[in-house]
C-alpha cells in the first residue's frame, strides 16, 4: 500500500470592488466591495461548501476588499470561526502614482506602450506615489513600522509576498491544515508564479478570476500535483479569465 | 509631573440575532444576526470611530453572531485589518437542554420559579443537552479536541472565560493595545463580574445592552478606573438595559 499525502491550498481573489467597477487603478487604496463583489464572495463560499473544501485557517491582506471577501465566503461555508492571519505582504500590487487614476484616461494620456508596460511588465514599476498625496499610504496606522513600497511591479510583489509564504503559510500547510488565502489579482499571481514555476514573460498572460476558489494540491516538496491548480467552477473561471483580459481596453 | 497609564478594554455585545427576535434560548446554537442586529453592529462601529476608540486587536467567540458583529463594527471604524483571536471560551452561556426552546413556552411549562432559576441563578445550570440531539455541539469541528460543556450557569461561564482572559486578553492589554472583546450577554457579564468585583447575587440584576461599546479604563492592577465602565452612548444604553430586563416576560 502506498499513501500519498498532499497539502491543500485554496486561493481566492476578492470580488469586484467599487473601483474595479469604475475602472480606476486601485492598488493599496482601501475601497469596499461593490454589490456584485459581495455576491461573488458568497458564491465563493458556497463553492467551498459544495465541494467539501473546508479551510482550517485563512490568510488575508490588510485591505477590506480581501478581508470582506474572506469573511463572507467563510460565513457561507460555515467556517467563519477559523483562525485568521493578515499581512500587508498579501496586499494588491502598489500602483504608485497611478493609484486613483482612471485606466482609460491613463491609456489615452500615456499611450498603449507605456500603459501596457505599467500594467503587465514583470519588473518595471509605475512612478512612485507622492508622500502625503491623496491616495498614499504613509501615515496609515495599519502599516506603522513597516517598510512599505511606493510603487511595485509584479516582481516586487513576489519579493515581499515570498517571505510571508515561507514564514506563515507553509508552516500551516505542513501542519496539515487546509489553507485559504484571500487576496488580490497580483499577490495571487505572484504566488501562482512561484508555485507553478512560471517564467517572467509567461506570467504576463495569466489572469485569475474573481470569487472562484482555485485549489492546489501540493506534494511534499510543495510542488502542485496539477499544474495551475483546479478551479471549483471551471466553466465560470474560463469565462471570467476572458473578461479580466479585456479590462481597461 | 505625574503620568498615569491606563489600559483600554472595549466590550461589545452582539446585536439582535434571528433567535433573539424569535424569543428562543440560543446558547451555543450558531444563529446569524437579524437585520436589526446587522444595523446594531454597524452603529457600534460608528460609535467607536466617533469617539476615537480604535481597537488594536479583537477577541471573539466562535459564534457567528459575535464574529459578524466584530467584522461589521471594525469595518465601520476602519479597523477591519487588526489582528483577530477567537475562542470558545468567549462563547455565550451553554443553555443545555433548553437550547432551541421557546422562552415563553418554557416559562409556562416549568413555572416562574424554575424558569428564573435557570435564567438568573449564579450557579445552577439547566439540564445537560442530550448528545447527538438537534442543538447539541458534539461533533462540531470548531470544538474538536476541547472539553466543552453540555450546560452552564454564569459561574461555569466565568470559570472557562477567566483562563482565556488571563492567557490571551491581559497580555494584549499589558502590551498597551486597545482590546475589543466582541462576545455575548453572559460571557461579557462574567468578565464584568470579575473586573468590577460584583458579588454572586448582584450580578443577576446586571444586563449589558447590545451593540453599544462599553469602555473600561483599567489601572496597572487591571482595576476599572470607573466602576462599571462607560458606554459610548449612555442614553441608548440605559434604554436598552430596560428592554433586556423585560426579555422573556
Amino acid at each position: 500500500m502506498m499513501v500519498t499525502m498532499t497539502y491543500t491550498l485554496v486561493l481566492l481573489r476578492h470580488g469586484e470592488s467599487d473601483w474595479n467597477a469604475k475602472n480606476l487603478f486601485t492598488g493599496w487604496v482601501d475601497v469596499p466591495l461593490s454589490e456584485k463583489g459581495v455576491e461573488e464572495a458568497a458564491r465563493g463560499g458556497r463553492l467551498l461548501a459544495e465541494n467539501g473544501v473546508l479551510p482550517d485557517v485563512v490568510h488575508t491582506s490588510l485591505l477590506r476588499r480581501a478581508i470582506t471577501t474572506a469573511n463572507l465566503a467563510l460565513n457561507e461555508a460555515d467556517r467563519h470561526w477559523i483562525p485568521v492571519k493578515r499581512s500587508w505582504r498579501l496586499n494588491e500590487r502598489h500602483y504608485g502614482a497611478l493609484q486613483g487614476k482612471d485606466k482609460k484616461q491613463t491609456l489615452e494620456e500615456y499611450g498603449e506602450e507605456q500603459f501596457m508596460l505599467w500594467r503587465r511588465s514583470y519588473d518595471v514599476p509605475p512612478p512612485d506615489i507622492e508622500l502625503g498625496s491623496e491616495f498614499s499610504q504613509d501615515g496609515d496606522p495599519r502599516y506603522a513600522g513597516e517598510a512599505i513600497p511606493r510603487a511595485e511591479a509584479l516582481k516586487q510583489v513576489l519579493d515581499r509576498a515570498l517571505p510571508y509564504w515561507e514564514a506563515e503559510i507553509v508552516p500551516d500547510l505542513k501542519a496539515g491544515k487546509t489553507v485559504l488565502v484571500a487576496a488580490h489579482g497580483n499577490s495571487l499571481r505572484a504566488l501562482v508564479k512561484h508555485l507553478d514555476g512560471i517564467d517572467d514573460a509567461t506570467i504576463a498572460g495569466l489572469n485569475i478570476p474573481t470569487g472562484i476558489p482555485l485549489v492546489y494540491e501540493l506534494d511534499e516538496n510543495l510542488v502542485p500535483v496539477t499544474k495551475g491548480g483546479t478551479y471549483l467552477d471551471p466553466e465560470a473561471a474560463a469565462d471570467a479569465i476572458k473578461a479580466v483580459a479585456n479590462q481597461g481596453r
